[in-house]
């Protein structure tokens, strides 16, 4: 019996164990396609009470990896690109989206929306996008 | 008697709970530079034993504010790329240096290099550029 | 009688001598969105063949700027990235579109994406995201 | 008799038909470093009068792929990132240079500055960072 590609994700996040210090969770996870959430609190912020952009980046990256991941395999960022658009404030969860624009052998483009969710609302936080690689 | 621009700094980066609990050390601070020191252990790694690209983001996107803090003064960052260039592996620190390479009234572009060191020697991993903005 | 928002578009368009030079044609144009078109022919092309990039990141940019503007009015381009996703070859035509992803009083954040024509199909060559901003 | 780098460099850049349009000049080409120069008049202009970004961007785009060209051999730019950081007016001459900061088999990792001369001073006007990718 083999194991789906959800349940394979999950357990390459598990493995990650910056990902286990901040209790990411891996929601989605279909051909080009991947859907993290990082529930926050205090300790994620920084001086203005704000969710620590370096808590977003780190979302925003692993969200476009886990993407190309459903495509390639096992795979490392080669480079992104954020704009933080709206600073996530009042929040205990961010979720992030990323999906596959283009693939070939050995590496993707992707991007990623980071929102963050407020009076059970989503609001953007963040956009990237970058080249994923494939681990040989 | 006043303190200076240093450790204003350390005091700001000790306001940020998620940079105290990555126990990120700013060890200089001048105009138009900054220098960002992180120790690295297992619970920064993803699955292949290398350090986790969200901590070296985190640490390129916190290491280009302060630089253009040491100019603008309280400062977020709009936005910003990041190169992996070398997987940070067997190192127990990482040491981040950012300058402003063009600043104006209200935003400046800096530019960081992320280092892991290793066998005493250091080895660039990743190399940032962005837009912070000062707050009004 | 005024004149709607394309027109002006088309206007500010032929007011870029190097829009000009290119041919470029603003095809579409209302609030948040952009499509620029460029007829392309051999003296677009770089060593291999290929449509030069500088060419589609000429597009890419001022489609995004046109996006934001449709919503600014008179902007500039303060940053942009762009991967190129497939050589653009065998094509007469490349077709922008942009959008905006989210804006504020004076800047935005805006996508685009650049497509080659090719026996009839649209294939994306390149993708960018940037922040516009606002000409006081 | 062989010829040097630089000229091989040079006659690349002729074999780029966009790059004669332009008037593009290759003035340096050593392992890891290229520099290209731009005569600009009217015609490179936007509605501001400044220098159109596409000429700024077509400049750095095709500086980094000459930097990693050096060393890599036939190259294309995978993807790169913009900051125009002051507009280009009043000049008759852009000056790129572009140095490799990280490189591997297949690709590299490359900066770029873009000068606008006036009154004989060199003014920064763009600064970039991107991938370049050895053609097989």
């Amino acid at each position: 019996m083999s194991i789906g590609l959800l349940e394979r994700g999950q357990l390459a996040l598990q493995s990650q164990r910056f990902s286990s210090l901040l209790r990411a969770r891996l929601t989605t996870l279909y051909p080009g396609k991947a859907c993290l959430e990082l529930p926050v609190d205090e300790n994620h912020e920084q001086q203005h009470g704000f969710v620590h952009g370096g808590v977003i980046s780190y979302l925003a990256d692993n969200t476009l990896t886990f993407a190309a991941g459903s495509i390639l395999g096992d795979c490392v960022t080669s480079e992104f690109k954020l704009n933080y658009v709206r600073p996530a404030v009042g929040s205990s969860l961010l979720i992030a989206e990323a999906e596959v624009i283009a693939s070939g052998k050995s590496q993707a483009v992707c991007r990623c929306e980071v929102y963050f969710v407020k009076d059970g609302q989503r609001r953007l936080c963040a956009a990237a996008q970058g080249t994923i690689r494939r681990i040989e």
